[in-house]
């Protein structure tokens, strides 16, 4: 915990209230938000399996709780680098191995997705720097989105070998049209700030160096709104494709299992882990 | 009659046509074009229940006469500024009283929905100043919407303790994204009418001092196009997502008794009489 | 063969690998792309039957062969200008063979349109010049679509009587939103290419002069993509909403064999035959 602490504090985050539940995830109820926060900077946020149950685990707590919304950032330079592929490279060459944890790993994906789809509060990201992969993809599930102009979304399926996930093979073209979700998943086109508030993926982007005041005077208005009309609200625009967003996460999930024993996957896994 | 033409003629709008039918409402056919005049300037053309019943009456009058275009309009300065509270209000501290509003409400809200919904025509809007509400939330139910520069759009439901309805809950986002949808509909965002048509809601926006003469001058190119094949595609089109809109309209109508009901709105509702 | 050769290359295509198995039709395999070009550019590349069943053949083609990706463009000036009338006019005043040919276009004109819908690899659509009709309606099938500036885009059936096709009814309102996509379907609303963009129509547009290095510098890179995933990741995000598309296809070619019969269609295309 002192260590996860002095890592974050070194990238400005306050943990002064942190529950102290968690190993790579900071969590505290402050007001009547819920703040949550990727903590390992060292490895820009990257999500280990610990990584997501701990995350699924915040989210299931936020929406039992007191508060009215649910805010998700980053400790350091990254919001999130997305899936650790160290995990996925550590079984080595052993096919049953392999297959063991693609099979595992597509459970706890989609009840992670889940947590996202199901999350009765207004959700809320603050994206300070890169956000990329299974944090850029499930991004499109959450309610509203600031950015700093420093912020950057990347998807890259089709150099890892992999297919979409988070629903983002429904969500990124319902949101930013096909001809830019296209471009950005099968592509792999990385979006600036800038570009992602054109294609209507974020709601507001800031220069860097205001983003901190300018979301913090967003996030002091929430308490204000009436709080029943606010949950239920986000619960009723929510309930209209949540059946279709669990159909596609469980698609989506299946079909990852195979790719994730795919030979294109498994190669760029090896290469990845060669360059460290 | 008479006063509500002296109302609406210091409006600028032009009654000779009139139909004479309506108290809140001025309805004329001329060429082979409807025009509904939202008529209560001097309350901004908020909607009281006679308002809401003459508009549904208008639309399902122009659906079966012979012209080929429906547009909407209001008089003054406000295109309209949504519900009228004091009708909610009026039931005062009585419970009962209250309910039987609410579900009387209710059932009026789905069949002016349906109007729109249902309507076969091109529907067209022309929106010169602000548009709040249940003006704002059907207006993802026409086909075309021109607005002036000093138009704007507000849905502030979670002000006013109350959740999404004339189907906003479903075509905001898909209009303009759930990023900006959310925004507005959650944190009650008012749009400029530049931001409107950034996102995708308004199909065109002019300086207001050009507003009439340029949307005068689209009105006049409506006959020139071929009416089956007008009708025929407007009605393709809408067919596509009928059923959706129906079934959203129904669970929004049902959703909005209860909140009608709860204290968050009945608070708001007291505070927006005492202002007056 | 020689003729059609003649006609394209002053366009300015290259036809060295064409496979010449088509008539009105180029069609190479190149690297690991499939390349199908419109080669009727003395007509502007409309599409007659033979047109029709060419290119749904060739895309059958490309499907099954071992390229990653298909690109179409068009020879000459236009990428196409839509359907050629002077088929559905040589029926002349003749009532049943009118009937004949608008019932045998509605089976061709379904199987075409289902060639794009289940076409499973990435689609790339180079437009350089005027899109039109089914040309531009189909478009929103494709995955990525690369403009010149001096591509237009307009589909002009409320001039025509008609109704819209190739699933635009559906698939405009989700790519540009309603009120920009019954502005084009509605009211034969022409686009610039800029437009197209700001409209989340288009991938990205490029200076005419620019456009060809561009647009070859773009699709150097896509065999460079990991091909399983990229194939993979496009099956899966077209699988949400095929049956949908298939439906609305089916719909639309219904709804056209009554449209191709009626006399604003027959007047408006004698009117097209009277001015050449």
């Amino acid at each position: 915990k002192a260590d996860s602490g002095a890592e974050s504090s070194s990238a400005g985050t306050h943990h002064d209230g942190d529950s102290g539940k968690y190993k790579e995830t900071l969590y505290r109820e402050e007001g009547k938000i819920t703040y949550i926060t990727l903590n390992r900077p060292q490895k820009f946020n990257s999500l280990t399996p610990t990584g997501y149950i701990e995350l699924t685990d915040a989210l299931e707590s936020a929406a039992k709780n007191k508060t009215v919304a649910t805010v998700i950032t980053g400790a350091g330079k990254y919001f999130s680098s997305g899936n650790d592929l160290s995990n996925v490279a550590k079984a080595g060459i052993d096919k049953a191995a392999i297959k063991d944890i693609a099979e595992k790993s597509a459970v706890m994906l989609e009840k992670f997705v889940s947590a996202f789809i199901d999350h009765p509060k207004l959700l809320v990201g603050l994206v300070h720097g890169p956000c990329i992969g299974i944090a850029f993809t499930t991004m499109a599930l959450y309610d509203v989105v600031y950015a700093s102009d420093q912020a950057t979304f990347h998807a890259p399926f089709t150099s890892l070998g992999l297919t979409p996930e988070g629903t983002s093979s429904y969500s990124f073209p319902k949101v930013m049209g096909p001809a830019k979700a296209n471009e950005v998943l099968l592509l792999g086109k990385k979006l600036s700030a800038a570009e992602a508030l054109e294609c209507g993926f974020v709601t507001e982007v800031f220069p860097a160096d205001t983003f901190e005041v300018e979301t913090k005077r967003r996030l002091e208005l929430l308490p204000k709104l009436a709080p029943i009309s606010l949950k239920e609200s986000k619960i009723l625009i929510r309930s209209l494709d949540q059946a279709k967003l669990h159909k596609v996460n469980d698609l989506e999930c299946k079909r990852l299992i195979g790719m994730w024993q795919g030979d294109e996957c498994l190669s760029a896994a090896a290469k990845f882990l060669s360059r460290k």
